[in-house]
């Protein structure tokens, strides 16, 4: 009991109070409830892998995002990590594809370009544009922070050659956010990419 | 001494508890630095009022963000209320005029677009325009909430007319935040307001 308890409150998000009664709940269930809960984390690690193409993990490869004919083939969306993937999957407007570049350039923690999907994303990229189907536009979805920003432009340097359109994911202020609130960080963004406005009747 | 606390209490991020420290630093103080905080309160209530130019609360009028000549006369940030000018001065990058509207258009709370300074920005906006100091740019700087949009949308009508610039503070991610911990507001911001990258030595 003490190990399960232990266990579990390595987890992210759950404190020892939650571990416990987690572990009480699964005393006190059926042996087929806790052998299902088990089983399900057992074949998590057993079937997890990552998608060939765009690296996100999945139980199959290709992914069911890449293998989508639905989705619009035309766009990339570049992201740290398979959790980023899930957040814009749930908002629900992206209909291109996804590259996960499984982190981001941090020389601090010793993580290089090479330790990154960045050179598959550069032949998936260079592929398609020899073919009728060519990829137009990479959007950056790296995180606005130091690091995220590193690595947007190192991709910008090394995409540039396939002559793909480059775009970033906007910053400014968070929607529902306020001004008065808002970090230095995000003000500056805020102001530095500030956009004309017209008519709303006119911009249609 | 219940009465102050009471009192304190009342003010933003005041609970009982610090309401309390502070009553009883008070006491414990000298005559002299209890009669020179209140004289401060009382001055502060009789010493401000309202810029007649921007609106913003100040001890004399025009403010001296209004009076400093050293600023770019030429551009006017619309905010929604005297805390906004304070948080964009802190920044510190911006150098143009403010205009305080002392509020949002919120018809839930009452608050039409009478009851702000609108009719004194267009006025400010439209005789600058027939000297040879116009103004050139009105940024928009309410909020990004859905009273803010709709106030800036009801400010694009109403300035159209005089010929100005009008541009928006930019919105989506946060500076320093993540794409995983984003809202889907602030995600649809992102990614409807993307932007082309370059490489860095071409954007010189």
């Amino acid at each position: 009991m003490s190990r399960l308890i232990e266990r579990l409150g390595r987890l992210p998000g759950l404190g020892k109070r939650s571990a416990e009664r987690i572990a009480f709940h699964l005393l006190k269930a059926s042996p087929e409830e806790a052998e299902q809960l088990a089983a399900a984390i057992r074949q998590l690690k057993a079937r997890t892998r990552q998608c060939s193409t765009c690296f996100n993990l999945t139980e199959a490869d290709p992914c069911p995002i890449c293998a989508d004919a639905g989705r619009d083939r035309s766009r990339i969306l570049v992201v740290e990590q398979p959790a980023d993937v899930a957040t814009l999957e749930a908002l629900g407007t992206y209909r291109g594809l996804y590259h996960v570049l499984m982190g981001r350039i941090a020389p601090l923690d010793n993580v290089g370009p090479g330790d990154l999907t960045i050179d598959a994303l550069l032949q998936r990229v260079t592929r398609s544009r020899k073919t009728d189907q060519p990829i137009e536009e990479v959007i950056i979805g790296t995180n606005p922070t130091l690091e995220g920003d590193g690595t947007a432009l190192y991709l910008v340097e090394r995409l540039e050659a396939t002559g793909v359109t480059i775009s970033r994911l906007a910053r400014g202020l968070a929607a529902g956010s306020t001004v008065e609130t808002a970090s230095k960080a995000a003000l500056a963004d805020a102001l530095h990419g500030r956009h004309g406005m017209i008519r709303p009747d006119r911009a249609r």
